[in-house]
């Protein structure tokens, strides 16, 4: 249970199916898990561009009438994490903008890392920006660009950014769909029941649509959705991947396959690992839920311990703004999270977590089993330590706020006050990702930034 | 996942914390799985009741400013159920009145199976009644009993209405909690941090203010709270216990105590239980969540069958009122679960559920996982078939509406589409709460009605 | 502009109209101006009454599927004003009740002054309260009555009450209007073009559901309302006439009727005879809005000083959090009235308002005036000194809070910072209402209570 | 009481005062008539721009933490005017924009009539646009400009636009208040108590926050607030003033001054000179409130005839959704407007309205006094026939919907269903706001536009 680390959005868009914002709607629904603070949704009606974008959850900013005049057979849409001190309206997405070619409308997920240095380029040649989104760049890039048609301004303008892009870009009669050349952030390609198409962050996007999953949109590539055709592939850069390896151990949706493989599969792996390498005599494992009940099953399964509930999550949570009394310790944990306390009371407990940011949850988590009388509590993380921030769309705390940037292991062991506490490391959790050849972005574990 | 079967209420009380109501708060807030629509709390401040209740969570009916009015040192609440047709507010707890010895307060969770009769018998002597609650009968005899005491005159009550109720009643001055002799519905003792007393349906509300587990009140046990004294016993029935044997089975929560006994464990011995008397050859074992969970991790320990979370739950629930289009089956459903996939292809999958109701959502997670690819799909159920509407608190829908009331095993498998389907019998479920008496109400599976 | 006394309620009534919880609707809201924190309407489709109130506007608490569920051909509905520190839902009306005759659903206009006696004795035999509400006496007297037929114990009940009371009763058939034997309170009968029936409390809610006038309900008078007849009346009390004149002065909507004449017509005459008694020479007549206006056309045509509307009104008003800084004086008046500078420069200006309650509200608009340049401001009031609080439903301040209890006229006069200050006298009072006999209560300038 | 033409905005300026969003967000709740929408305030604090908008009445979109974000000592505002079919929050004001100098924010009453121009000129040259309302040229005119200095680029912006504009220009440490040559919309420079200063579209602006009066903003004048000295003005353009005659009509609060004159007594003197030329033998003048009232008293001073409130004004409007019934006619004008039927039963009233725009309330008004008994209806209008759409910032209906543009006097006149209708002519209407020279723009009367 983290509120430290957050995926900062969702993007999806649907080609060729008369109810697209309908569909658009439900996928965006199922990507909520990767923004809460924002949903928007543009579509196209051959004619012109229609957008409604507002703060909320996906459910409460549309409604049946604002759907409907989201109308035509195009449609492209977000949801956006809410990153501290800045609930403004005004940086949801997609970003609409009118220019010469007409009008377009663009979704992002990722992080551009030369934005400021592109950003001020476009200033200085009279560009003015309106909002505090890096995703306005490639609006002022296209429509900067020399060249005549849409794609090839697309590609003009995507050759000019760095860092962490998975687009979905729309215009009247057309949608494209691009990768970064590392393919940071997961972008997927689905074929709709009626014919049509559907991109989305993740594939559990497309089970609730009735979509099917036809293969990932490749790191470097551009798709080009245009009607009665099938989708052209261009390649625009030469791919290589650099997957972001936290999608596995937190992010997506244990529900979808991300980079070609189950995002399940592999956090019950990494707990499989972890049990290898990780070994501890106890009685039982229980997952931090729910991120870390994949890999406590594996875990489990692994290390012959029987796994259990140990922890349950209350799911009437919610923010109170009442003040605990003397004798309410731990509040904010309490309310979310409770102990078992009749299967933890004179047990050796294995806490199984996907990571440790701060450190300050995993303290309360711990304290809490041993009020419940647990007898000893090993944490076990599924993913070796997190000590510097993500550059590549990921909204992490600052590298004096991450406890593995700070401390060393046993020191925060004894932070939390845990028995014992131990990492997967890296190379075990690549292995648990069948990871063959380097293909993946680990550099929140390592440092080893890529751009 | 039963959305047919519901507890009707929770109620809490504490007595001596000089910020009691901020108490019956949290508390009521650990208890919401008990009750969704309304929320309520009085307080004695020693010279008035004060009483606050709207619609709502417990988290957004309180607020700072309101639950500063509900000042004393003693107060109890509730939470309250939504059932099908009647938001009325007026219908909220507690009930509260002026009569001859002052002023009272009640909360009441069971149900009353004489009430239409008391509630004629009163009315033909000149009572009004302006609500619909059950519980306006018991303010009624206690202000028309002839006794001089008040706790006389609850005692007179009590021994006028039959059926379920745990109750807590609230003056000036002192507290009562009461159980019915049959103690159909649990309702616990705790003692706070600062000396003070808490009673609560459920022991998980204890721990998030810091109390501990004293003991149950004991059915047909009246337990009186005055100040300085520890609170007295007046056994004011012969107890003949008749537990609702559906709290172990779903009610509860996992993390509770009811009864004497662990929840979470109870329900994992349903499942080792089920393994026993019902085993199937299959490559996983998946729970149904939240429900399923417990017992699911027992038929794996017994059964040696892996533990998977092959169905997952979205958080981001929510009602949406937006039509699914064509392709869009079974919306409701996948809204709120999702399979994954890659688990379950090809597999053959035990599922879980604590209780088949009306059939229709089974047969829709069947459907789902078939979709998904499973190659069978056998569904076991942790507790008997669900032949009988309860009497004793709980909403049940009417005979004939529930399935196994219509249907022997074989049509309902045939009906939920799924490969075998076993029940858990009447005999393995009182093994798995240890019943040696005969002290459970099983009635909802027999029809066999205490009262 | 006075925040500080306040009708309590209105009630209205409908009787053989398919929609009869719709024209409810439209005459509470024309009656809004008589309470506004709570409303509801009680229905009855011969069979079983349905209820729904809560706090807010009327055209807040319903909507399209709330009146449906009110079905039936007769409705009463209840407006209620907000006394301070009691926001209770509890306390909204109609107050329904299930007794042994079956089904019934009061609303109420006005205050009993017996209300404490009865309900003590009440309480002695055994009833119970659930609200805070005198109305709810009634439904007990009602209950308890020994007589067989409702019309014997509404009868009954009446005779058992004191003070001011405007009545509507809903039975499942029938629906009874009554008025206590002073009159107190208006209540009228009007005609619907179908040939059915309402009441209400002014004949304003009549012109917006297209009724007619037909008369008032006379003091003392009960009409009894059944299907396929014309209202029978019953004269319950000998009528005493005593007709609170403050509906002339204040409360009722100037395009009402009420106790057979005009409200406008009898402040205009107010105004007329101010100019009569209280001379002032003077450039501007100016009213402070909007419950001075019609007063202030009297005085300037009696008088020959122009009319002016030199005080406007914002209709953009609102409760405002934010603190005002230093050099923001007088915020709340004046976030709410703003004088006309440029008529009002240099001139000397008559004031006209319809009472002084705390005498703060005229400090701030004189104050205000002289900032805007007036060379003179002469307070005039058509009304005369309100000396003593209102014990027949109207919401008035304590005596200590009531400037006219405490100070005289002079006094008063420098506390508001007027050049001058005159009111109207008792007599002169009288006059402008037509008032040939002793039919109107004046306790609030007199302190001569009736009862 | 027209619905149909509507002011399209209103803005204000605070400089030097450390409280200075607070005083924005006062101001601009007493601009409110001027704009419901949406409102907005941005503030520097002399390093960066803070900007919150949001759709909604002032209060509502504000609040005490809202406002302390907006931190700084000065700040611009404004409130926006619906326009039907477009409640976008991404059009709302301030518009703010990063570009090569920094950060700006600006506020804009008015219309650009060659926005469309430009914005193609901008877009070819590589602009986008995204929001739709003109105000974003400007922002992008100022970007782009080739000047060195803000001041500059400013001039050379605003050199580019054709049309109505009243603009207040914020940076990080300056202020520029600016009106079109034309001056079609008013704006105010006021001084603040504590020396700092204000602008704002209307007087009635400054009474509230405690600011004087010192003059108009002159046409075609920049001011430039700069810390430490007085308001510097920039003749930009020679003054060709054309003042629109309509915020005399309706627009303005009549507790302002626009133009240098009373808005009240020009309302006032339209009245009396509409009583000179279109006299009528009558019994009451009546206006039509609110907008009305001022013409109505002028009416009546001059012809002697005695003026009365014949027409109430609702004061808890609102929207209901809920359908009439059959018996009900006209119910959205009398939700809103009754006739006091006592005072206008039999007699000739002559009714003053300010303007008639589509002719149906008119229509529903006279039909309702007729109804209420009036035995003629005059209907006496305070401005000529409204014959043309406006381009200058005022929201018209098309020309095929202005009934004046199809319809002679008489054919409107039987339309509403008037025993007389007249209007005020074009002289007499200048006469009234003392235009001894051209200076006003009475396009929608006559046609002729003046760009």
């Amino acid at each position: 249970m983290r509120e430290n680390m957050n995926e900062k959005c969702a993007v999806v868009g649907i080609f060729g199916h008369k109810e697209a914002s309908k569909l658009a709607y439900f996928s965006l629904h199922s990507l909520q898990h990767r923004g809460q603070e924002a949903a928007g949704i543009s579509s196209s009606d051959g004619e012109k561009l229609h957008t409604i974008k507002d703060r909320g959850l996906v459910m409460s900013v549309f409604n049946e009438d604002k759907l409907a005049t989201l109308s035509g057979s195009s449609a492209i849409g977000h949801t956006r994490y809410s990153t501290a001190g800045n609930d403004s309206i005004l940086d949801a997405q997609p970003v609409f903008a009118r220019y010469d070619l007409g009008e377009m409308a663009i979704v992002h997920n990722g992080n551009l890392t030369n934005a400021d240095e592109v950003r001020a380029r476009l200033i200085k040649r009279g560009a003015i920006f309106q909002t505090f989104m890096d995703t306005e760049n490639l609006i002022h890039l296209i429509a900067k660009s020399e060249q005549d048609k849409l794609l090839d301004r697309i590609i003009d303008a995507v050759k000019k950014i760095e860092g962490a892009f998975s687009l979905v870009f729309l215009s009247r009669t057309k949608m494209f769909a691009m990768r970064d050349r590392f393919g940071f952030r997961p972008l997927s390609l689905g074929r709709l029941a009626n014919g049509g198409y559907i991109v989305a962050s993740e594939t559990c996007a497309f089970d609730l649509v009735g979509a099917t999953f036809v293969r990932d949109v490749e790191p470097g590539e551009l798709l080009i959705f245009e009607e009665g055709k099938a989708p052209q592939s261009v390649k625009i850069f030469e791919p290589t991947p650099k997957h972001c390896i936290f999608e596995y151990v937190y992010f997506a949706r244990p529900d979808s396959s991300v980079f070609g493989q189950s995002v399940y599969e592999c956090r019950k792996e990494m707990g499989k690992e972890l049990a290898k390498i990780r070994p501890v005599e106890a009685d039982l494992v229980i997952p931090v839920p729910d991120g870390g009940v994949p890999a406590a099953i594996g875990y489990a399964q692994e290390s012959g311990i029987p796994y259990e509930m140990g922890i349950m999550r209350n799911h009437y949570i919610g923010r109170t703004f009442i003040e605990p009394t003397q004798e309410m310790r731990d509040l904010k944990v309490k309310m979310k999270l409770s102990p078992m306390t009749d299967i933890i009371k004179g047990k050796r407990v294995v806490v199984i977590d996907d990571s440790i940011v701060r450190g300050t949850t995993s303290r309360r988590i711990i304290r809490m089993l041993k009020e419940a009388g647990a007898k000893e509590v090993h944490m076990r993380v599924s993913s070796p330590p997190t000590t510097d921030p993500c550059f590549y769309g990921v909204d992490t705390p600052s590298k004096e706020n991450l406890i593995a940037a700070n401390m060393g292991v046993q020191e925060i062991c004894d932070f939390i006050e845990a028995d014992s506490l131990a990492y997967l490391d890296e190379a075990s959790l690549l292995r648990s990702v069948n990871a063959t050849q380097d293909i993946y972005c680990t550099a929140c574990f390592t440092g080893k930034y890529i751009v």
